[in-house]
């Protein structure tokens, strides 16, 4: 097969530009459409853009003729990246699945659909069964390709379930959950964004809805496929508990957390824990995804780290690093999770979620 | 009663530093002796010091001729406040206890002893007790006043256990406590101080030692004085469980906390827990001491506050403020705690503790 | 005489937020109306504004209902601060100016009339004369007082021409002049303000139209009331070259300048031109004006300051500091400037001028 | 040739740092030896140093164990890289050199022998000439190479420089130069480095020593190969004057820098100041070096750039950004230059230094 047609909704956004910057010279994928509003349409991508990326805008996305975000725009694409404002992309994913689009989408606004998978896609990638079902029944049944939707989870909620996954799988579940999360301002985006006077020898300890967002995610994307493959079962308020307190900090990139957690089924040892951590491969790895991390974790020994502006960038922003792994006083265990925000906490994950549709022939 | 005369251990340092701005033009202590190492003695203050305060050098101060630590130099003290580090504060500070001189130190090497009240002015200023009674002792059997030890907590415990000593007295003991700390770098003092580098564009998810000490000193601050009225005996582990995660962040002065606790008789209702926040008034406050905040606490009702650079200095930064004070979904309640570390977390206290010790004729 | 009304229009904004707490407990003003668009027209300020200054809101000044800004609304002030954004201040201003109101305003759109003072309180306050003798003779000519309109000079000006102005008078002109500006966040006000991911780790080498106004108010400024009294009469340009290149840097408050200067008439020693600065002294110090610093000019000879924050903040940011006074082998002298962007340069400026013309009786 | 060896000196330092993350997989260089002081001397390296790049330390050289800095220790070594302190490079560099190695040094201390190339290896490569004369004539001569030291440039100074060799070639002398630096703190090492608090919320208008090498070294760097083929001989104060003044922001790595340049020939237009920056390729390009950059300047039109965060890394890092060159009303031409300090401006130009050595077979 050569290269699939992608398009990217909200093109010019911050979380449009990564998308951008990770679909250039991509060896599966071909930029074709993109898509932003009607006061950049008709430009070319240079011209209409404020390009706030530290690598150099890719050349040839520089000469793609802005498109508005329509049907008819995008019709032709394999698959359809969508940036935009969770204010905007409610009608317009609508109606490119109900047009038989395929669409992988950083907003919230379907999240708790509960036939849309939520994915981080070091961690669920098996939630996406769902969409390979539908696409595989409609075959069977001589239809043409249904369109869908995926979405990308939280930021800070996919580096706080990436190491969670495993340990749940080996230890059984984990019943109480608690995390602290010191953010970057890279996942406010850039239109305004997040105020310098905010930031600046300062800290905001708010941040709106993304305690909510925490709380609930983790119960959807460490649920389970319900028996009739359709859809998503969350885990129940009586089978986890989870509070999380969101920090913004002066930070460009990369969230970490504090996190703390207690098992079900009494505390592994804290080597049992590293052990099971290092030893995690996810199906990305093992499905030779071009941009899946050759370590979805990596488990850090040095006492001071992770630290953002050294760790982010580990497997290219894919890998989460975990440190300072010890006993909890109060649960059972309290570790230091430092995840990319906008890789695998937005346009990367969704990158590397379309890679393992490509590598199941869903897309 | 005259001017009491101030000696300053440590002069030059951060903390030092600190109480020369403290003491400048207060009421009731005249800067009588400033103490620094052999390199400093000798020299004017202005000549030694690298001042770094954001207000300007006192002039006085300036002036003064740099001792040595020793005892000779200042041994017409009433009151000493010792900012040295803790690799020398151990003998300098007990050979100045063993000579009669009342020691205020901010540092970390007596606060474990049974007999030394490790105080937050605005929290357990009732420790203050056992040397009152150390002191009127001496009197009653015709002795001279014999030299003590109060040691100031550390910052970020401070913080911590300001607004959770009303909770405890009017709600009932706390028995989980769980805290993550977003810390200033002026904490770290500067020589050299936290390295820029560490701090700009990133956090680092550690402080030596930090964790312990708030582990360790809530218990003996939220504990109560001893039958016989010499000690302090503090809350067993079986009484309160503590767990602390402690962070360096791009922030001058301030310290940002995360607690959650739960009540060991059920939890109170939010209103009641900000009702008994406003209603608190501390000891200092009563005593009319002139450092003692109006209100101890602050309860803001704004979801983004509270924030160090807008809300560290309230009360000239001896008050605390609380904010985003709601229910937890693992443990009962969680909430925001901000406090200026270099004023109620270090030299603040020191001057507020001398000032209820003056108030109580005990210095 | 008693309190004067004063009013602000732009309340909400961050000039009008200054205004605000510097008006605040004043000896000369009270705050009587607050003007904002009919956005916030109607509720509380405390209601309508998002508060972001260091020190807390004065309770008086959040109980006043925001008014829009009309002359009805106002036409009881003796004076109007406007910190109106350009893009509004044009008609509002000159309405309140025809309507007989006395405004001072630290928006541009006037600062370029002929017959409208542009004025750094402690630099050209007698350029206000050309105001003063437009009262006097409508009052000599029994007309009521005429409305007038004082611009307060671009931030980063005022803190350049601060210590121009006593080497001007002393060594006689400047005829060439650059400077490289480094400036606060703060002088983008908030609303969006400026960007937090521009600022992080970064900086930013433009300002819009900055220099433009530092290369032509300046020579406004410097320059001299016309032969009939009425009107500014600016330096040309054969008279005085002046180049900027202007910053943006990670510094909340406070604008700092590397200056070179060149005299017409040959440069005076280093000892010369430091001792000029320190003996000057500004008409609003002599006039014993409430906000006038004490000393204007801070001449500081340590090598590695002014510091913004260490220095921003003498005379409560009426006090400009200047460090490094050395010889330049390409000009004459070079100097670093620190100014206190939103006190001499913008809303406290305002504030002096008014309590200026107080003490001139013009309001 | 197979891979020359490198030794590294100064290897757990900041620019040590550098040379082994450049050295490594390098295509004509094999790290062979790492010098460090007797503290660090028979650990591994991974445990010797405290790694603070943000890309992973090189797994190779984390397992070779550190030796003292002796000739015997580096006696095998075809090339080596400097990264020592001032303090100690002096007689360690000379003893080097004499027992016949190749350094390559970022120290100061023989910056301003006559005989010793001071080289930006984008700009004067061609000083590099009088070590190959020496090496071809001992070779003629039948003797062993002789051992010398190349030294490279100040880190300000390399970025000021580099846009100017092709204006002077092109254009004819400059006869006045000043340039106001922004400087980032990971120029200052990190063994303390540059302390936290004096760059939160701040700048610093001083850097020790600075501003005197950018005066100095750019006369030496513009200046030409004596007649005689063994020396280098500085431009003159008549034939240019130079003016520095040095800040320090925070940024973490890149040096912003404002210049200013009056031609003695008269001005050119910015248009053909431009082409003539445009069209500019340097000697290690043309001689394919494998760090050499694509392009040595990068003209940026964007009127807010070049900006530190997203400008250093071009041509990773070898690749000089200037922009918002424009007219001066002072001098001639105004512009704003940005370099990455840690590799063009240091440890980066050492590397390029020696691929150039090793091209002309001088290595």
């Amino acid at each position: 097969m050569g290269l699939r047609k992608a398009g990217v909704l909200g093109a010019t956004g911050s979380v449009g530009q990564r998308f951008i910057q990770l679909l250039s010279n991509h060896p599966q994928f071909e930029l074709a459409v993109l898509g932003a509003s009607s006061r950049s349409a008709g430009k070319k991508y240079k011209d209409a853009v404020d390009w706030k990326q530290t690598s150099l805008m890719p050349a040839a996305a520089g000469e793609i003729v802005v498109s508005e975000c329509t049907v008819e725009a995008f019709k032709d694409c394999d698959v359809v990246f969508s940036g935009l404002d969770a204010d905007y992309a409610g009608p317009i994913e609508k109606a490119f699945k109900e047009a038989g689009l395929a669409v992988i989408s950083n907003a919230k606004n379907y999240r708790r659909e509960k036939d849309v998978p939520l994915v981080v896609p070091t961690v669920n990638s098996e939630h996406l069964a769902i969409i390979e079902k539908r696409v595989k029944d409609a075959a069977a049944a001589g239809q043409k390709r249904p369109g869908f939707i995926v979405c990308i989870s939280n930021c800070s909620t996919a580096g706080l379930v990436a190491p969670l996954r495993p340990l749940v799988d080996k230890f059984g579940p984990i019943e109480l959950l608690t995390t602290t999360t010191m953010q970057a301002i890279s996942g406010a985006g850039f239109s305004p964004g997040f105020p310098g006077i905010d930031i600046l020898d300062n800290l905001v300890p708010y941040i709106s809805g993304e305690e909510e967002k925490i709380e609930w995610e983790t119960k959807k994307i460490l649920g389970e496929i319900a028996d009739d493959g359709n859809s998503v079962k969350n885990l129940s308020d009586d089978e986890i508990r989870v509070s999380a307190q969101c920090n913004r900090v002066a930070v460009s990139d990369g969230h970490t957390e504090c996190v703390s957690v207690k098992f079900k089924n009494g505390a592994p040892s804290i080597d049992a824990i590293k052990q099971c951590l290092r030893d995690y491969q996810c199906e990305a790895t093992l499905l030779n995804c071009p941009s899946a991390p050759k370590h979805a974790i990596h488990v850090l020994e040095e006492q001071n780290r992770p630290q953002p502006r050294l760790d982010r960038d580990r497997d290219n922003g894919y890998g989460v690093s975990v440190g300072r792994i010890r006993e909890d006083p109060v649960l059972d265990v309290k570790m230091v999770i430092l995840s990319h925000n906008t890789i695998i906490g937005a346009a990367g994950s969704g990158v590397l979620i379309a890679e393992i549709l490509a590598a199941k022939n869903v897309i």
